[in-house]
């Protein structure tokens, strides 16, 4: 099972480390962080940076693609070179999927053209401009394309994929092998369960982040 | 908040990054990766690598230290580089913490003597090695020292951490940020809640591991 991680300056780390920390464990799978160039690239807080070990052209057909979002996902957009990876790995691929506003790049691609899909939950509306139809799920399947809702998601979506190709047991020896029982400390996960002062605070952070 | 996450060669990402995406969104905080060397540190599946921005003697006296596990923690106990910098940097440290297996590499150092500690379910038993008493919770802090059980619970003690720095706002905000909702499509991420067979295929791969 080959699958590839495509990564772009401004991606979340989370958003890449948490599926490849399920699917590496997939029997026989190997997982490949790509990018446009091979080499470190920087995640969005300018503090951690990642090693792409190959070029997108070098690995233009994986089985499963997972697309991270991150703060400059829309500059991996009109980049471009992400986005049309993802169009002709899309083409042969058993899996397309994403985390976060990664689903923004998979619609850009013209992946969700007509399907329900989730992202980030600050960008659920942006996908429809997509032609996707938002669903406040926390990970979405259509067929082979699966999203997951923001960053810390792509663990849940990925021990789905888990169970759907290797089947339950495996996904649950993953699961207990990288001991995943959240305890969060608070239940504020969701605009829906965080306070309501909480919900503006984060919403204040992002409008400064977009504006700056 | 000068914040140090140390690498090592077979460290698992999660471990590492799971900390990092929660403690980078603390309000003025700097997390750095620091190594033996600066460089890209090679992580235990061998399918990524991690870049380390400084040396560990660049770093030696962090405000807040996060010590990864991973399945060649022993190794790196032996290298004894990582061991002699955190009981250095614990001696200045306003908190000094761990994930997974990474509570050995504290022990090594002599940090939990005498503590209740928790680490990874398959290696409990080994706190006692390090004068540590063993305790079944997901995080267990005792004054500035906090361990967490395995990989996926960085996250839960680093919102915990962020709360008790910066308050429940803050870190209801960043679980929000980072819409940590936890939704895992099975319950099966401790050994008391999985499914008795699939605890013994986990044993059996890491028994197989650790004599590979």
């Amino acid at each position: 099972m080959d699958i590839a991680i495509p990564l772009y300056d401004g991606f979340t780390a989370l958003d890449a480390v948490g599926p490849y920390e399920v699917l590496s464990n997939l029997p026989g799978a190997t997982v490949r962080f790509v990018a446009a160039e091979s080499g470190p690239v920087a995640a969005d807080t300018g503090m951690l940076s990642l090693v792409a070990e190959a070029a997108l052209d070098e690995v233009p057909a994986p089985e499963i693609l997972c697309v991270p979002g991150g703060r400059e996902t829309r500059a991996a957009i009109a980049d471009g070179r992400v986005v049309e990876w993802v169009r002709r790995a899309h083409e042969t691929s058993e899996w397309t999927t994403s985390v976060c506003t990664g689903a923004l790049v998979l619609g850009a691609a013209g992946v969700l053209e007509g399907l329900a899909a989730t992202t980030y939950w600050l960008q659920l509306d942006s996908l429809r401009e997509c032609g996707a139809r938002p669903t406040e799920q926390r990970v979405v399947r259509e067929g082979k394309v699966v999203t997951a809702a923001g960053v810390s998601s792509g663990i849940d979506m990925a021990l789905t994929l888990a169970a759907l190709i290797a089947g339950d047991d495996v996904a649950q020896a993953i699961q207990l092998g990288i001991e995943y029982d959240p305890q969060p400390p608070f239940d504020a996960g969701s605009e829906a369960k965080a306070p309501e002062h909480v919900v503006e605070l984060v919403r204040a952070v992002a409008a400064a982040r977009s504006s700056a």
